[in-house]
Parts: C-alpha cells; structure tokens; sequence
C-alpha cells in the first residue's frame, strides 16, 4: 500500500460529510466513513465506489475511546495511512437554559466535543511520526458565540474551537496542518429540510450552504502549502445576515 | 427572613473564592461557600464570622446533578434567597494531545464547564420567577484561545464562555445579569505559589492578582444598575504580556 | 499645587463627558472640559462649581496638533497634572458606502481617532516621567464590528480601539492604565433623543444607558489597584440585543 | 469588448499584489496595476505579458479622490470591466507612542485605509449596476490587535477591516464579494528581506508566506460559488508563532 493515502471523516451521515469524502475521493484518497449505523453509510460508499473512488464504511460510535482507537489502528494497518481526518458531527439542539437537562448539555458536548477531541488525538498519534496530515473540525456560527435557548450547542462547538485551537499551536510546527472552518449559515441538508423549511426554501437563491462547497474549501485547504496555512476560515450564503 | 439575601460560590477552596464570599459577607450577604469537602471550609466560614459576617460552608460536589439541586434548594428554603451565584471552579492542568487521557479531558470539562451549567441552571431556575439576580462565572485567558498543551482546560474555558453568553442572552431580559470576568493573568493562591514560583516572585511587583481586587470587581458588577451592566470584562496586572 | 490632580476630558459636549467630569470632580479632581466652543461649556463648568468642586472650560479643536499640545502643557503648567485623561468624542454617522464622500470619511476619522491619538500622546508624554495616570478611550459597538452603512464611523471607532490596545500594551508595564470601555448601547443624550426618538423612549425601562453609570465605572477603573488592571470591558442595557 | 474582464490592483509594487496580477492574468483577467510611479511597473507588465497575459499599468496615488476616480473610469471605459479589485497597500511603520508623529499617523491612515475606501467605493459603484464582482482587502496580523510601537499601522489596518465588514455586510446582499484575507505573517518581499533579515532566513523551512500562496487563496476566493462565501481568512507559515 505503498502510495496509498486515506480520509477519515467521522460524521458521514449527512450531507456534508459525504460530500467530503466524495471530494477527496475523486482525488485518490481511500474514503474512511463513520457513522454510528454501518448499514445507513451503504449509499454514500457505493455512490464513491460508482464514481470510481474506493471507500469503506465503518458503524463507530466515536464517542467511544476504544472504538476511536480501533477505528484508527484498522485503517492505518488494514487500508491506508490516514491523510486527512474530519469531524463532522454536530448536534444542533435549541433549549432554554432551564429546559436543558444535565443527559442532553453532556450528550451534546460528547458527540460535537469529546468525540472530536477523541478523533484529534487519535489521528495526530499516526500522524505524527510521519510529520504530516491534515485534521479539520467543522465549526458553526455557535462556535463563535453564545445566544438565547444554545447554550449545550454553543459550549459543545466552543469546547471543539478550543480543542481546533490548541492542536494547530502545537501540531503545526510538527507539520500537521490542523484547521477550523466555520459554517456560519444553513447547510443543505436532511436536517435543515425538515427543521427549518423557510431556510430551506432559500436554497433556490443559494441561501443556504451547498455541501459541495464545504468539500472544495475543505480539499483547498488540505492542498496548502506550508508557508501559507489557513487555521480559521468561514463560509456563508451571500444573502445571510450576520 | 425577609431581608436577608445570600451568594452561593461554588468552588470556595481557593483564595478567590473566599475573597468574594468575604467581600459580599461584608456588605451583609450570607456566604454559602461550597468545596468537595466541607471540612476544609471551616478557616473560612470561621474568619467571615469573625469578620462579623454570616457563612455556612457546604460539602458538595459540583458537578453531580442532584447535589446541585439539593445544594440550591436547601439554601433557598433554609437559609435565604440567592441573589448572587458565582461560579469559581478551575482545573487548569496542562497536556499534549497525545498525552491527555479521555479520562482527564473529561474530568477537567466537568469541573470547569459541566458544574457550572448545572449551577448556573438551579440557581437561574429559583432567580427567574424573582426577576433579580446576579450569575458571574469566573473566566480565565484560556477562555479566550486555545494554546499548545491546553487542549484540556481551554475547551472548557470556552464552554463555560459559551454558557455564560448564551445565558446572558437569554437571561438580562429577565432580569437577571449573568457576567464573564476574564482573570488575564496569576492569581495569588497557593496553586501558582507551588506550581509557578517565578511567577509568584512577581508579587511584590504587583505582578499577580490580588483575589481582593477580584472580589471587589465582583462587588462592582453586582452594584451595576441595569442601565449599564457588563458581560466580559477582563482584568490582569500592569505587568502582565497579553 | 502639590497635591492638585486633573482630569482632562476630550469632547465635553455631551451628557458622557460632562457626568464623567463631575464624577471625577466629586473626588477633589480638577475638571478640564474641552469642547470646540468654550462657551457652550460654560453651563457644565458652573454646575461642577455649585456642587463644589472645581471646573475649567477650554475650547480647543481636539483635531489640531498645537492646539492639543498648548492644551495639555497649559492645564500641567498653570491648573495641576493631569492625572486622567478622557477620550470622549463620538462621530455617529450613517451612510451606504457609495454615498460616503471622502470628506465625511476623514472627518469622522479626524474627530473620532485621529483626536484621540493626539490625546493619548500628548498625555502619556507628561504622565510618562511620573510614572502614572490613566488614559480611557470610549469605545462603541462600532469598535467592535463594521455594519452596512457605518464604514466611516466604524473606522474612526476601530482605529482608536487599535490605539488603546497599542498604547496599554506599550504603557501598562510604564505604569500608565490605558482602558477602553465599550459603551454598546444608546446613551441618554440629545442626540439619541433626536435621531432616534423609540430608542429613547426605552428610558423609562432603564433601556438606555445613563451617563452616570459610565461615569460611575470609568471612575472604578481609575482606582483599580495595578495586580488588577481592566483594558477593556463593555456596558449595555440589560434589554439591548447583542 | 464584450468577454473582457479587468483585475484592479492597488499597490502592485511588491511582490504581493505583482503575484496576484499574475495569477488573475493566467486566468485572462487584464490586469490593471498601480503603484505611485508607473515607470516602476513596466517589469511586471512586461512579465505578464510574456507570460501570454494582459497588463497595463498606471501611475496613480491612491490616496488622492480624483485619481483614484480617474483611474476606475478610464480602466472602465477602455480596457474592460473591472471584474475584481485589490487593496494592497500597507505601511509597516513600528514607533512608540511619543515618537508618531501626527504627520506619520496621518500618512500611514491614508495609505493604508483612506486609499482602500477610495477604492472600495469607486469599484463598489461601478460593480454594484451588474451586481456582481469581487472586492479583496490585503489584512495583516495588525488587522486584529494592537501592539506597542504599532499604533499608527494597527489603527490604519483596524480601520480597513472595518471598512471590509462594512462594505461586505451591505454588498453581499447586493451581489459583491468583499473580502479580507489577513497575512499573519512575514511575507517574501524586499521589504521583509532588507528590514528582517533573521526573518527572512526562515524562507528555506517555508517559513514565511510566498505571494503565489496569497495570489492562490486570492484566486479560490474569487471562484467561490455564492452559497458559500469567505468574508475574512488568515494565512500564515506552518512555523508562525501565534
């Protein structure tokens, strides 16, 4: 497997991260895609592979610690060297302070923080030795501010901005490029569709973020040379208010 | 107990926590001072009563849900109303990526992060239908970046950011003001006296923080009228590199 | 003149700079207000006289270079040191940016930074040599973000937070407290009242910040001891969106 | 001149904005190209043109109105569209506070913001009828925070983010792309090789920025679809302290 090169997106369960995995794919990368169901990443894996990508779909829970590190040594030992990883799970859920309940602030901060900060180490382990690879964690407009009714969302995406943060001061002089890009709008999604149609309906204007452009920044980002790294970057509709 | 009025401080082990508890005992709040043990509170409740003041200390741990609520009730319902809650826990460790455990990363989130939405929460919850209140949670630098070795404590700095804001948000328009002192600098306890005695040195240049001046920050912002409250404010000493 | 201490504020004309002005006064310090018409300060000088205190009134064109200088050597020379320095001019304008004449652009700059530049230099260069003095610059939600229409306004307001944060960082560790406080709301004055007359009827509701207040905290940052030193921090009404 | 489409860059002197006239010109953007004396351009134009491109250049201060009208009109009404527009002016002047002088705080306002205004706004007008284009804003590390002996550079980028923001806020929504990139780093220029040699000997470990990295991002920038728009990126060296 000596040419062979890996991503890892944990997260591929909607949109964007197939989206992702679809993009680099396109460019040799052997697609690592996770989700907490196998059967459900079927679909995107065989879409890849009819698009003349490989990719192998892997039911992980990554807020497990074992799990994560069995998912890491897999891949690295059985398919490729992991390149690139991305993180892509969010949890976009909405309570006032007082309705939010101790199991969903910390259900929320283990699936958009701790697992992210599972995949972060675990990755930049293989990395490291081999001094380079790229790790990107999908930020959100919550991952720049609090507001009303989003404090579990916005400390979960907070807590990975600061994780994001603190791997790039310390990885990139050892030449892992770690980035932290910001979506600050509605993504065109599954989610979205039925959450918030109104937003939806502005897809017809490019309203909402279309995955395809999240994968192209995100591969734009991996092809950076090392003298001119982005860390934080964002993309947002023309039309949003921020 | 018509006039009387109490501030909860949670995480009262340190020298800031019991400045503050001091300083709001002094203008005739009862201090109810919270540490894992209460043994440990003794020196403490002891010198307010000394210094004239009320105080009950409470062994409680800050981050175990039905300890918080029980904390909050037994001393609305026993003690007094709590006008003031500050939130004053820290775990400020320092790791590589590679060497945080799962284990620390979440230990330091639930003490830094977790215990303080869990008392932000409770004590929001009997504030709300008195339309009054104050709810300042301590911050720090890491609550601002992300650093090499700060992975840990940073994310839950930052979640912590987020909780407050987005309860301030949520909250000032009920009356009740929620504030994010950022400290930018050492504090003169015993943990920087053991962990970084160089910095401690500086003292007597002023050149770490004196737990009072953060007390009497604390006192200030309770004192705002609501023409004019603070969210962030940030102090550090003069010599401090920032 | 041993013991005589001034405070110099820039831009006395409005409510802010006046209620700044006796504040300070109140505590033996001796008001220099400046404006561009001396005359119109003649109301705020003699009000600080019969609450007894002391008061001069200067105009000055705070845009001239030799007018600053003359002003501050003339208030050291023959009133006392100036031990406090206030920025407090303001340039609030709205305009498309294809409707911004490059009058309008650098005439806002001049008044709303350019002044305070002047300021801030002139007076670090006495207070340099005593090793003392606070300098605060007001700051607006404009110092924090651009907003369609207010290109110029925003400049001049971000130009002069780049001054603060350059000067503290330059004269902090000199002993000089130089602090921003962000004033993120309307202030209760007759600019307000005129332009924006719904925005002022929030007064009753205390929806609009009092000039005391400000005053009340730039008189809290000047008489923090050096381990605790605020640069900037932010005051709002309690009901204003942020 | 129906397909034609012209790329306008203000301060094409150093490497910086000659590389990205280059890149734009390989794509069949005319670059137009100013500096203050043309006869200096005549070896990029020359370049681009042996490069298989078009290129004119133009002897023009930015920071005078009239030319910089003259300037869009003639590009306008015969060569081409001005399809996208630069600014890439900067004025790294470091002094303390008492050593700026009010003619260096001045200068350096007018070349490095009131110039972008200029150009932001003339290029706003005649992009904003076709309701389309692109408007870049070169930032630096100055752009975000002030530092000692940078108050006159730092107030001049502060106020150039903010004209970004504000022009971005109001002509997104109107079709037009406005940007603001920040460098945060040293850049391969004459002006850093003469001025930082220790700095520039970092170029052989890629450690600082190469033109043809901030021409690429430039570039991506320029293509990206409407759905996913980038207001604000950072670029910096893989080895940059942050």
């Amino acid at each position: 497997m000596d040419n062979k090169k890996a991503i890892l997106v944990i997260g591929a369960g909607d949109a964007t991260g197939g989206a992702i995995a679809r993009r680099f794919a396109r460019e040799g990368y052997i697609a690592c895609v996770t989700r907490r169901h196998a059967d459900k990443l079927e679909p995107l894996v065989n879409q890849i592979i009819a698009e003349g990508g490989q990719a192998h779909g892997f039911g992980s829970d990554a807020r497990k610690e074992d799990q994560m590190i069995e998912l890491v040594n897999q891949i690295e030992s059985t398919i490729a060297p992991i390149e690139v990883a991305v993180f892509n799970i969010g949890a976009n859920v909405q309570f006032s302070i007082t309705d939010t309940t101790a199991r969903v602030y910390s259900k929320v901060w283990e699936m958009a923080c701790f697992a992210g900060f599972l995949m972060g180490r675990e990755t930049a382990r293989v990395m490291l030795p081999r001094e380079r690879g790229t790790i990107i964690f999908t930020g959100a407009t919550a991952s720049l501010r609090g507001r009303a009714n989003y404090a579990a969302f916005a400390g979960a995406k907070h807590g990975l901005r600061a994780l994001a943060q603190s791997m790039a001061r310390e990885l990139w002089p050892k030449g892992i490029h770690v980035a932290h890009p910001i979506i600050d709008g509605a993504i065109d999604t599954e989610f979205i569709r039925e959450t918030f149609p109104q937003r939806y309906a502005l897809k017809d204007q490019d309203g909402i973020v279309d995955p395809e452009s999240i994968a192209e920044a995100y591969w734009q980002i991996h092809q950076q040379p090392r003298n001119a790294w982005t860390h934080e970057t964002e993309l947002r509709p023309w039309m949003e208010a921020w």
